[in-house]
Parts: C-alpha cells; sequence; structure tokens
C-alpha cells in the first residue's frame, strides 16, 4: 500500500512523526507537509504565490518532502507532482494536536488537506488529539491507528467522504461513529493595545456545545473517553439531505 | 434592518462596491473587509498574528472597516468588536469575483465567512458572479438581488445554514434552488523553473463535472442561464444525514 501524509502543524511535529512511524507498518509512506505551522488554514489554497516542493529525506520506507504551501496545497502537489502514475491508496493528515471535531472541522487544516483527497476520490482519513501541547502524549491513540485504518478500508469511502478521527486525552475506551456535535465558539477576540492607544486583536474562544447530550456526537464520545469516527462529505448542501 | 458585508477580494473590489450599493436599499450597511485580496482562503483563521481594524468611512448609511484578516477573521472581528450590543439581523459577503459553485465552495473566503456567520446563528448569503474579471458586469444580476434577499429571508434559514448564490454571466433566465454538484478540478499545477533549474509551482486547474446531466444541481442551473440558490449547512457529517 502506498500511504500519502501531512499535516498542518508542520514538518517536525511530534504528531506527524508519531503517524509516520506507524504507518510504516502499512506500506510505503510519502510525507508532503508544510514547512511550518499551519493551524487554522481551513482548506486554503495558495492560489496567489509560487509554491515549492523540495525532498529533503529518502529511506526504503519513505520519502519526506516540504513545501511552503498549505495543507491542502500538499495534497495537491503530491498528486500532481509525485503520483503522476498511479494516486496514493491512503491519504492520512495529523495527527493534529488539538481536536477538530465538531465546528472545529470547518476551520481544520488537517481536514481541509483530507477534503481535496475526498475530492480527489483517495480515501482521506484525518486524526487529531484533544492536546494542542507540542509534547503532547499520542502513547494512548497509537495503538488504536492501524487497526481502525483497516477497519475503515473496509468498511469503504462512500464519494466525496472521509473520516475525521478525534481521540480524547488519555485512557481511550472505545471507538464511536458519530455525527458532528452543533456548537459555536464565543467571546473570540482579545484586544491589546499599542504604545499609542491603537487597538489590536488577538483570535481566543470559549467553546460552547449546543447539544451536551446528545449521544451519538463527536463531543459526547470524547467526553466518554471514546475516539470519535465522524464521516464527513464535501458536499455541504443542505437539500442533498433535506429534498 | 442592520446589514454586515464582507468579501474575498478586498475593499475597493467592483463586486463589493455593487453590493454595498444594493444594500442600502435594505437598511443600515457596516462593511468589515479585508484590507486585500483574499481569495481561496477558505476559512482560514489567523490564528498567529495579531489583526487590525480600521474604520475608514463613515457616512449615514453605512461604516466601511477593513483589516489584515481573512474573510472569516473579518466575521469575527465585527461579531465580538463592532456588534457588542445586538448581532447584525444579516450578513452577505461578496459579490464574488468568480463562481463558488459545486466543489469550489469548500475553498471559498466569500463562503467561509458565511460558514461563520452560521454558526454565529446570524442569517447569512453568498453572493457569486461567474466571471473573474476585475471589471466584471454585474448588472444582470444586480436587479435580483433585493428580491432574492427579502425571499430568502422569509424562507427562513434552518440551524447552521448558509445560502451559497452563483449567478451565471449574461442575461438571467430566473432562480432555481439547487444542491451542490460533484466535481473535481484537475491538471492542477503548473510547474515552471528559476533560472537555476529549481522548479516551483503554481495552482491552475479544469473543472470536471462529475454529473452534467442532474437538473438539480448548482452547475446545471448555471448553464440554463439561470441564478443557483444552494442551502449550505455547517455540519458536514455525512451520518446526520445517513443515520
Amino acid at each position: 500500500m502506498e500511504i500519502l501524509l501531512t499535516n498542518d502543524d508542520g514538518w517536525g511535529a511530534k504528531g506527524l512523526l508519531t503517524l509516520l512511524r506507524v504507518a510504516e507498518r502499512l506500506g510505503h509512506v510519502t510525507v508532503v507537509a508544510p514547512d511550518g505551522a499551519r493551524s487554522g488554514m481551513s482548506n486554503a489554497i495558495s492560489v496567489e504565490k509560487a509554491m515549492t516542493l523540495s525532498l529533503i529525506e529518502k529511506t526504503e520506507a519513505h520519502d519526506v518532502y516540504i513545501t511552503n504551501g498549505t495543507p491542502s496545497d500538499c495534497i495537491k502537489l503530491a498528486v500532481n507532482v509525485i503520483y503522476t502514475e498511479k494516486m496514493p491508496d491512503l491519504v492520512i493528515s495529523g495527527i493534529n494536536h488539538g481536536s477538530n471535531a465538531s465546528v472545529n472541522v470547518i476551520y481544520s487544516g488537517t481536514m481541509g488537506a483530507c477534503f481535496v483527497a475526498a475530492e480527489q476520490s483517495i480515501p482521506a482519513i484525518g486524526l487529531s488529539l484533544c492536546d494542542h501541547d507540542l509534547d503532547a502524549d499520542f502513547s494512548y491513540l497509537e495503538p488504536f491507528i492501524v487497526p481502525l485504518v483497516k477497519q475503515l478500508l473496509e468498511r469503504g469511502f462512500p464519494d466525496g467522504v472521509c473520516y475525521n478521527v478525534n481521540a480524547p486525552v488519555g485512557k481511550i475506551e472505545g471507538i464511536s461513529f458519530t455525527r458532528q456535535s452543533r456548537a459555536h465558539w464565543a467571546n473570540e477576540i482579545a484586544t491589546r493595545y499599542n504604545a499609542d492607544g491603537t487597538p489590536y486583536y488577538w483570535l481566543q474562544g470559549e467553546f460552547v456545545n449546543h447539544e451536551p447530550e446528545s449521544h451519538d456526537t463527536d463531543e459526547w464520545a470524547m467526553a466518554h473517553g471514546r475516539i470519535s469516527v465522524c464521516p464527513c462529505s464535501i458536499d455541504m448542501s443542505f437539500n442533498a439531505r433535506n429534498l
């Protein structure tokens, strides 16, 4: 199996290095990762700049490329420049340092890369751990990854659909297939002032879950120590499901 | 009615100036727009930089603010810094120079702003004309905007849902409620070379519609001279519609 990895924390992030070690048990791995952090980049693409792509490491088990682009650019570069003969069998994005569950999916660079893969009909899985720490502990999640990837490949990927997998911190009680919990971010701007009194603004936020009692959501699963596996579609149209 | 406008082509773009003139017929308008082009920014947010917000124009009919942020940042800044007492009644994003129909919705800064508004339970409409020209002709679309906005406000906005409105170039035959056509972009990378032979890459692409014969899609509507009105949900989970 040929596996393409990317992430939005950039090459060298602990989550990606963990994923690389695990993915090598499944097949040959090609990493195409941003050359630095690209958190909150959503599905952004570099329409107004030239992109770089540099092979920085090559072993029998893996090739590693870095680029100045976004996570979504990574997939486009890989598909069009590296995989000119045959598409990869699987894309895995992550492991992200921080949750991409609930409404976070629409802001996530990790998932943006998966959406590009889904557009190209390549099976894609986004992996995230609910811990923003640069030195987050992936040891509880790690043994679940290979069996979960195999299970999802057997289950199949409906057209335009990828999987958004989010794991809680600490001991894991099991795996749940979920839907996205309705939520919003509140109190999102912190105001600061220059020496001359001019205000400037930093993003912050408080997560507000609208349905904490719904047992079928990603947030509920994680609040109960379970890995959430949420199938996500690049078809955002509401009519498609409500005709 | 208090209306918040934004776009992804930046303040000064012809599409936004057209929309401003039209929106003033509906109520008081506040513009919070990027200070330059932010095409292809999707739902990206500025997690790693300080954002600016400057009031640059104030009349009885409208206030205009510009920011160094993304379209999605514009909504977050407006909601948290400007609308501290009461939310706007409506967000309109656009008029975008270029299509945001079909799979383009997941790359669109215009629609990213609408998704943030939908997250905050504010009615939001994204408007796009299928013409990338800086001097695109909005005159056919313009008379449809006020009646369409009134129709959508009467129809209502389901929770977490906004409208993705795309207009064809030229004479308009009518309006259709649609779903997102399945499509992908092919041949997406153009390779160029530095003087020393090092390659670099530009995004390009050929749009491939997977279902050109489906009469209920946004692409079909526009191919037949009609404005496509596609309700879009920030709930991307596939399970929500397939349990």
